[in-house]
């Protein structure tokens, strides 16, 4: 195995790379500039050093509190529940969401092996007995293990004095109802709203 | 920027790798193992310095000449000649041709700046007329590009006592009549070959 196999091999470790793709992506490295490679070795190697996990939420961050846990602008009574670090991301250049994010760390899904005590629930339960939430969005995916992880917060959140609600299902802004499957245009209709003059 | 958006940004320099995908990438190698990380930097820093061109046929080697120039086996009466040096690998991984490669290092495109003087042609009609190659294979892609080489380069062999061939273009295996378009179906028909009992 030789260096450029070696690239190949290792790229075609990451999500969504097949074997063909990461030739391509090796031989455009080495046909580009050393300077990229270089770049890119670079960034790399910080990478893990820069980036921390907020210990609030648990978001990315090169600080800890993350920016967003540190800010006092943002509203401390709605708490935004994710699976993922970067669907705070995602949720952010939204720019319709204005309080705090807790990133849940995954799923339940026990078929492949991720249980309750897996996630970060109990720092949840706690962010939320002591500080002034007032409502816990989640915004989870609308799949089963979503769906099962909604179900259990939900479960755990009734002795709390808070509202739970999660992310309106339904079709996609742009879509197509020809297009749209059955369970989405079922959940659009049970989730239909008054059109306000 | 910090360490998350600039990795993000290199990764999407990428061909085919949109921002998404970049961002996935980048988030996919943060929440693994730091030495997935050190590994494929490493790679990155060797990969300019440990692959070079093959002083004979152009293509990527570890040692020059490269193992199929160096590789007594092989057959010298055909040059098999390809757009890059990565086609090589395609080919060999086919198990079909056992002659030698010449990388032409790109094809006649004047619209985007490629003449033929940017391509290896010299060094290819000096191997045809130093050593004992009965046939040329012009392994260029069916496209605008490749058909206007192959012209150029049929009429550079004419003076030399070589049969220059190209690939045959028709219907990919396994693939369907109904999907084919109208010039692969055409040249299909043109190239047509005998059913042997």
């Amino acid at each position: 195995m030789n260096g450029l196999d070696r690239l190949t091999a290792l790229f075609s470790k990451l999500p969504g790379i097949g074997k063909k793709t990461a030739g391509r992506l090796t031989y455009h490295i080495l046909e580009g500039d050393p300077s990229y490679a270089e770049l890119l070795a670079e960034q790399l190697l910080g990478l893990h050093e820069a980036i921390k996990r907020c210990s609030i939420c648990g978001s990315f961050t090169e600080t800890d509190p993350c920016p967003i846990c540190a800010d006092p602008g943002r509203d401390s009574s709605l708490l935004c529940v994710v699976e993922r670090a970067q669907d705070v991301r995602v949720i952010e250049e939204a720019k319709e969401f204005q309080g705090r994010f807790h990133v849940l760390g995954g799923l339940i899904a026990p078929l492949e092996g991720v249980n309750p005590r897996d996630l970060t629930i109990g720092p949840l339960l706690n962010r939320v007995s002591q500080n002034k939430v007032q409502e816990v969005i989640l915004a989870l995916n609308p799949t089963v293990e979503g769906d099962t992880t909604v179900l259990y917060l939900q479960n755990l959140l009734r002795d709390f004095n808070v509202e739970v609600t999660r992310l309106a299902s339904g079709l996609p802004v742009g879509g197509d109802l020809e297009y749209a499957d059955r369970l989405t245009l079922a959940r659009s209709f049970r989730g239909r709203v008054k059109v306000t003059p």
